[in-house]
């Protein structure tokens, strides 16, 4: 099937991305405004950016029902923007996956998911916006730059810390993904798990080839 | 365990990116050069990043061993700064995984990794670079922006056509994620697939409270 996706209504051109882009990280992100709400919000456009520094970004798209602007994107901006400037990003696992999808809520401003999602807001070492305590492992991020495209905003933050369970990690800084159990976003309301993996040598002919469609 | 990423070596700062961002769909980048060398390559750090318009982006990380820049970003690059400006993402799924992984490999400039990897360059329909002819969707690209982010330059395309096997689609738009097989991207040579899939709903309370670390 051909699709002009610039000929699509948006919810149509949406389901597209996000059946096809698939599977997605999930970026469960902690803030906090200048006022001290604090705020989560899951986002599945996310990823590394770069390595070298390591700089992770996650995209918002369009505003919210009522039409007012997004709580995380209000907290991430730099404080001359009217921000914070900081936030966190928590890993999306498994054992709390049910809090990530309620964390998705459309609340009011000034209401805190963490409540909703019955989560735990905790002290971050160097930002100011909170971390979960429930979550397995986080990056503490301070706003790098945001970039409108189209109707999203893509929001790149610098780690300046990360934390990880000691169980998760080790000596050769490799993660144990049998134990972390991170969950992946597919299209509506599917997400996948990580435990069904293989491995493959970048770089290697392929022994058997493979039919044109 | 607490990590200051600022201070590790960059092979470890990397894997702890691909490690806890996970898991990450994989974008197979076909492209031409001017001179008409066709190429792939495949890229994890990659994402939507707009849904209106699609854009979708992707990130290079640092040069190819032997310091000269990766093929697809001269490639990719808009005519004015010497590439072609359009591109090719074909969707990664299993039944091409061992191709997708070989065209991975570090070819000198001018080598076609369609060879290496097995598989057949087609023409595409609005865009000059060619697409996989085994692929079982793609999206045709236009270079939106560029954007360099340490050591990184993330690419962002407009998509401007996609084509998706019929039989993957319904009339509403849905994919089959059980017929699509898409694989995802861990640390290493690990992969994930998309077979093991739950759901869950956006906002909806938690019926049971998680034990903070």
């Amino acid at each position: 099937m051909d699709v002009d996706p610039r000929k699509l209504t948006d919810a149509l051109r949406s389901k597209l991305g996000t059946g096809l882009v698939v599977p997605r990280p999930i970026a469960v992100v902690s803030s906090v405004s200048r006022e001290g709400y604090m705020n989560i919000a899951p986002f599945s456009y996310f990823n590394v950016i770069s390595d070298t520094p390591l700089v992770l970004g996650f995209s918002l798209t369009g505003p919210k029902p009522d039409k007012s602007e997004k709580d995380t994107l209000r907290n991430v901006r730099k404080p001359a923007q009217g921000g914070v400037g900081e936030f966190v990003i928590n890993v999306a696992t498994e054992h709390y996956g049910q809090a990530v999808a309620a964390a998705g809520a459309s609340l009011p401003y000034g209401t805190s998911e963490f409540e909703y999602a019955g989560l735990t807001p905790m002290p971050s070492k160097h930002v100011k916006a909170p971390h979960i305590a429930e979550a397995w492992a986080y990056f503490e991020c301070r706003t790098r730059r945001i970039i409108k495209v189209g109707h999203a905003h893509l929001v790149m933050g610098d780690v300046i810390h990360l934390w990880v369970r000691d169980d998760l990690i080790d000596e050769r800084y490799r993660i144990n993904h049998t134990r972390l159990c991170a969950i992946g976003r597919l299209a509506g309301m599917e997400y996948c798990r990580t435990g069904d993996r293989f491995s493959m040598t970048t770089g290697e002919r392929p022994t058997a080839t493979v039919a044109t469609k």
